[in-house]
């Protein structure tokens, strides 16, 4: 049996998305930008598509953006809002749990003289409204803050953090990382009331190398990179049509029926989380109550086993899980999400993350369970010794 | 019947391609970062394809980055160069015939204080060596020089420039466009000894939203986006898996038999040509001696014929052709390269592209040539009128 549980890195594509995806390959293979009919037939279908996923998040057609993914949406709202407003201010607020693509563009702008206030989280990964308040200078430009934590699933209060922004300075430019959280979480964007929001084709079995960037109107961004005028020059490049065109089937797919999908995952969590507590001793749910977490995320802590050990062990049982988070696992020491959430060693030595999708089945999950019991009852015997 | 003559704009993905696109997508779609065998299967795929592409072009493998297009390894090498030494000089040489992702990039440098200086082409697209070696200063820290222009064919002579730049200055980092040359010249990066080579997946019936950069060892580059360390950094983000096995496989149809893919193509635009003047009159072939221009390029002025009009009239017929390049086509006004070749307006107006690929036939080309006798004719009696 094969089961993967690491969903949170990367999903497996739906049929009906690799289906639009050869489409696009086979018969409208076209240029968008060329003047004659193969152009205008994939042009108009991206339209569409921008239509759709722009529904999705309620938000209008001209501010959604297509990038390549969720890393190049957060680097050209970051980089690029915080170009084109540089002479407003130098200091910039983010929170330390970011993933990867935001973190180091951050640290990239502190080389580039830019200051850089990098909020704490509590034990179960949280950041603290005071202290963002606080936080909040005069000449403070640009706000980062992830929706849905990748690693523990922990998810932030947007719309009052929002609200704590705007409050203080409306020209505050308030960016949200919302590649864990889109199609998970039911929100919109104008409730949400952010300027800037990046997700990501693959996390929500669609493509790899597509994603979309809202970008609320009004806002000045200067663009990463420069070519033709593709996506109005904030995203040049000819359009990796395939690509948008399994991004809209996977939206598609996912929002036709959302309320139904959050409820199978959430309830496969749930299912988990139940047969892991009942089964298996000695474990720790990080990023507090599941309930609270996102519905495909659960990190858990197995006291004694180191997760390495444990992630292949499983795999040779065909269950494919991660220790810390897949973008940063290559990179050999301890999880920066896991160590701000202020857990001991022994812990964030030990935490692995499951994550699911409506793939799974219950059949699955219980192979999983059983499997993990024995390898960790296995794996602690022989640490002991 | 429907033609297909814009190749040059982009081209039809080939069904093997298309297999192993969507091989990427339902089998290996893991995250190659991952640490178990979801992630260590397709992270092997990808280093299978970028050793077979490296060999394609003569480099070694880690050289080689992925991104996802032309456009963004022209930005990649360019900024990012540029912004890595910008301490060791501000004055930087390109061509007025570039792409726009090169000559708006350099437009975008100009801003930030950098020298540029443009280089003028002859009739025929072609630089003047003498030029460039006077252009050559002391501060120059980069040259980019397109191979093949999109719009004409011309063909740089790149061993040549390679050899003018480095013998004035071997810390002058040389940049080449490769995206129309790749597959349709036989060339190697160590002979013609560049230092920066950008080329595009979908060019070569690949999938769109894919590319390579070529590196050669040794240069420091400023990534122009930050994240995990995918790509050593130069192009972080997910990989784009199924993009990658895709452009390894066009890669891999075309190098098989690059000879007979080249004589092909050769022949048939070779046919057209002749057809082409056999057949109609008052016609002027732009970029010289078809026989001296890239093997799929043909770019013909009809004299008293608007190109956008013919190209309609064209399209009514099945048979797909560009005006200017697909990149700029949509911004009213003349062809950049065809202006600095120093065309007169009446040509610039009526200037048609034809672009071929392997996917044409003779009887597609003899269809086309009856229709555009048939609509050139009528449009000049109308016109005339
Ligand atoms: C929270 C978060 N942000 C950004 C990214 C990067 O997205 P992508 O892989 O599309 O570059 C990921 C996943 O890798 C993520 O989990
Ligand atoms: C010469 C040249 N350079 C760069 C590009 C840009 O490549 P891409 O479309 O992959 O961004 C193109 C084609 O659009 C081109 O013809």
């Amino acid at each position: 049996m094969e089961v993967y549980l690491d969903n949170a890195a990367t999903t497996r594509v739906k049929p009906k998305v690799i289906q639009a995806v050869t489409m696009a390959m086979n018969e409208m293979y076209g240029n968008p930008s060329s003047l004659h009919k193969k152009g205008v037939e994939i042009e108009r279908k991206i339209k569409e598509a921008r239509k759709l996923i722009s529904r999705s998040l309620d938000c209008r057609e001209e501010e959604l953006f297509f990038t390549s993914g969720g890393t190049e949406g957060n680097n050209i709202i970051i980089r690029g809002y915080v170009e084109a407003n540089q002479r407003r201010g130098k200091h910039l607020i983010t929170t330390k749990i970011e993933h990867p693509s935001v973190l180091s563009t951050f640290e990239a702008l502190e080389k580039k003289g830019y200051k850089v206030t990098y909020l704490d989280v509590d034990n179960n990964g949280f950041i603290s409204l005071r202290e963002l308040e606080d936080s909040l200078q005069e000449d403070t430009i640009l706000v980062s803050i992830m929706h849905v934590n990748n690693e523990v699933g922990s998810i932030q209060p947007i719309e009052k953090i929002s609200k704590i922004i705007k409050n203080k300075n409306k020209e505050v430019f308030f960016h949200v990382d919302g590649v864990q959280s889109f199609g998970k979480i039911l929100f919109s964007l104008t409730d949400l009331a952010v300027d800037g929001f990046s997700i990501s084709g693959h996390k929500i079995h669609g493509p790899k190398g597509i994603g979309c960037l809202y970008i609320k109107k009004g806002w000045k961004v200067t663009p990463i990179a420069t070519g033709g005028s593709h996506e109005l020059g904030i995203r040049p490049g000819t359009e990796n049509t395939p690509g948008i065109m399994g991004m809209a089937e996977a939206v598609k797919l996912i929002f036709s029926d959302q309320q139904n999908y959050i409820r199978k995952i959430a309830s496969l969590k749930e299912y988990f989380y139940q047969m892991l507590m009942a089964n298996v001793e000695d474990i720790k749910i990080n990023g507090g109550d599941p309930q609270g977490t996102s519905i495909n995320i659960l990190n858990v802590s197995f006291k004694g086993v180191k997760s390495e050990v444990l992630l292949h062990s499983l795999e040779e049982d065909g269950i494919y899980v991660s220790s810390g988070s897949a973008c940063s696992s290559k990179k050999r020491g301890y999880s920066h999400v896991l160590m701000a959430m202020g857990l001991k060693d022994e812990y964030i030595d030990s935490a692995i993350r499951f994550s699911f999708s409506d793939f799974n089945t219950k059949e699955e999950l219980d192979y999983g369970i059983e499997k993990i019991q024995k390898q960790v009852n296995y794996l602690r015997k022989i640490m002991k010794r």
